[in-house]
């Protein structure tokens, strides 16, 4: 089943708002085994807004609209395919009835001006958006269908999965595009691509994409146009040959955080965790901290940035500092022991290095970043050579401090 | 000047890809005096490209198009446009020997199948794209004007910023759309909008738009197609009203980001900083140390996440914790003395608070922030109630924490 998005807003081309909509449709239709075959943005102008849905409809008979169904004189969509489709507005008290409602759960008086949110073109379907107060329209006839959504993100998302989806499902041949990804870290893409050749090989009909990002390379695997008892299996099979080659660089699917997977892996173990954060500046805490309930895992620990700090709060030796300097093996193997005995963590990581722009020489140029470990009182340093800018260098320590952890905690 | 974007990418319509390249160009050109009227997204389809294309000249008689551009089979931009304009593609040698040398300065040899990059439509001028490999091109005729540029953002920008727009500028009628923004927090949406109302009625022909958001509320002017003399003198009264209603809530312009105007204020005054953070588990300091440059004003801090770190690293007395609890007055203000004290900052903060999305009580509701400000020895603590996910307060609790200090170190 191919359908025609039609976005609308002089927002949207303008460029004042990124059109991040576009992308949750194609997915969440994609899955249910529809096919976005065009995508048209439009301003706030009726003819332009006509002109376009008329010929989405001439094309593909079935058209998605997000945008222009609010309450001012700027929002024109729900007129003009009323229009279209030889239908008039009239007033539903019902749906006035539950905008006064709404508005009063929020101790506001509706003004009479909203009044024309509560028209509906005759014979359409009225979609109940439990997020914001227009709600959604699906009007078939003589020219085709027309789905009418709100552009704000939250209402759509809501509407697309809970009213519109569903109905879209029985009509889909049930074959879709549907993918799965894998998360790997620690191995650059050109290199992942050479150790995986044989694996792709084998994987068709599916099909591989490289995603590289600061943290690592997402790899996605796509069915094209199968049932889900078609792709599963073969997304087993090709998961388990992709593992089989990343080994530990793999550490989830989908959506998983590392920061979430290393505190699962510590919680599972019964350990604790610190931190001592020069370079990344408490970017490795904000991570872990972002996830919910780290608490019982998550002690906290030093942002040494400034050398006083890492002298003064967890014990490193000035000397130290003045012979081998804040970026070496000798400072981090200390911040490490030193968080770890000051916090009582089971388990410690310490980043120290250049994050530039400034601050690079010969020996230690931008992008060295030293990092120390301590698990149960093993320490061990490893330093690494990050390319990019300083947010680039900053957040790929972040990411190589979470994977070290989970690998040293691996079996503990 | 209106012309048409056509953007070309199967990942785009099957929602694997975010379309952010749009907004860019959307800005860019908009500021160009040129109005994008329509947007077009089509799959990698020759068929498909040729409609989208053909009906775009015929609206516009000027078309952007971006993707499709590379040397896989998927790329079929330049073929299509070549076909549309009955312009024969030829093989241009200067532009193959550029791309020899290119692939040789990262050490690799280029394979014949890249052949195709070097073929030119005949009379289309070769844009120069110093960030990739593949050429825009500007191609004008019968059917109009098509120019082609690459789909990776990087490349796409340059050519858009480096050989479009100037190009485009010439015809330009001189008047634009442009903006300016003015960035404040503290003030929720609905207030602003109630004591900005006489500022309001002022502004025409400029208009106002907010656009709230977890670090506040940020006001966009716009003017709407006039030169910038005229436009210029409009923002400045414009903003002079605003910032006089405003306040210290209005921190900064554009894309000023709060922790690097806080920096600058800090290093005018030779003042340093340190943190001791709970619920933000380190969000602030990963704020400051973002901002190169950060290390002459901040020294670091303490990430006190569980309480015997707050106890045990910068000495607050366990008997205040059990008395009120980690988050309350009396710790907060321990901790930000005692950060201060064992670091010697001239200004430190503090902050513990309930992020969610457990943890809350009837006398500590989920979202309950207190704060600490020390400077210069001056110690003052204010509790804070913010809305949202744990997300959502913590990204509200730094930044209240960074606006905190940099109101405080006014006229220090």
């Amino acid at each position: 089943m191919d359908i025609d998005l039609v976005t609308i807003g002089t927002e949207l081309l303008l460029g004042f708002t990124v059109d991040t909509n576009s992308a949750f449709m194609g997915q969440v239709l994609g899955e249910a085994g529809v096919r976005v075959a065009r995508r048209t943005s439009v301003r706030d102008d009726p003819a332009e807004i006509r002109a376009a849905i008329r010929e989405a409809l001439a094309r593909s008979r079935f058209v998605i609209t997000t945008g222009g169904l609010g309450p001012t004189r700027d929002d024109m969509t729900k007129k003009v395919v009323a229009e279209l489709f030889d239908a008039p507005l009239e007033f539903q008290a019902a749906i006035w009835d539950e905008l006064v409602a709404k508005w009063a759960r929020f101790g506001r008086k509706i003004s009479e001006s909203n009044r024309c949110q509560a028209e509906v073109p005759r014979g359409a379907t009225v979609l109940a958006n439990n997020r914001g107060t227009a709600p959604g329209l699906w009007l078939a006839g003589a020219p085709g269908e027309v789905v009418m959504l709100p552009g704000v993100p939250s209402e759509m998302k809501g509407l697309l999965r809970e009213e519109v989806v569903p109905r879209l499902r029985t009509r889909a041949s049930g074959v879709a595009i549907s993918s799965r990804v894998l998360r790997t870290t620690g191995i650059p893409e050109s290199t992942l691509a050479e150790r995986l050749a044989e694996v792709e090989d084998g994987l068709a009909p599916l099909t591989l994409a490289y995603l590289p990002g600061i943290e690592g390379v997402d790899l996605r695997l796509t069915a094209w146009d199968m049932t889900s008892e078609q792709s599963g299996p073969l997304f087993d099979r090709a998961a388990a040959g992709i593992r089989a080659v990343t080994g530990d660089h793999c550490y989830g699917t989908g959506d998983d955080d590392l920061a979430a997977v290393l505190l699962e892996r510590l919680r599972a173990a019964g350990l604790t965790l610190a931190v001592a954060e020069s370079c990344t500046g408490g970017m490795i805490g904000e991570r872990v901290t972002h996830v919910a309930g780290s608490s019982d895992v998550f002690l906290g620990g030093v942002i040494a940035y400034a050398n006083e700090l890492k002298t003064g709060l967890i014990g490193v030796n000035p000397e130290t500092v003045a012979a081998h300097g804040s970026v070496s093996a000798a400072v981090v193997t200390e911040m490490v022991a030193g968080v770890a005995l000051r916090t009582g963590a089971d388990v410690a990581v310490a980043v120290t290095g250049v994050a530039g722009p400034g601050g690079g020489s010969d020996d230690k140029p931008i992008g060295t970043v030293w990092f120390g470990f301590s698990i149960r009182g093993a320490v061990d340093a490893i330093k690494v050579g990050f390319p990019g800018t300083r947010a680039d260098i900053r957040g790929r320590a972040s990411q190589f401090a979470l994977h070290g952890l989970w690998r040293r905690a691996s079996g503990v």
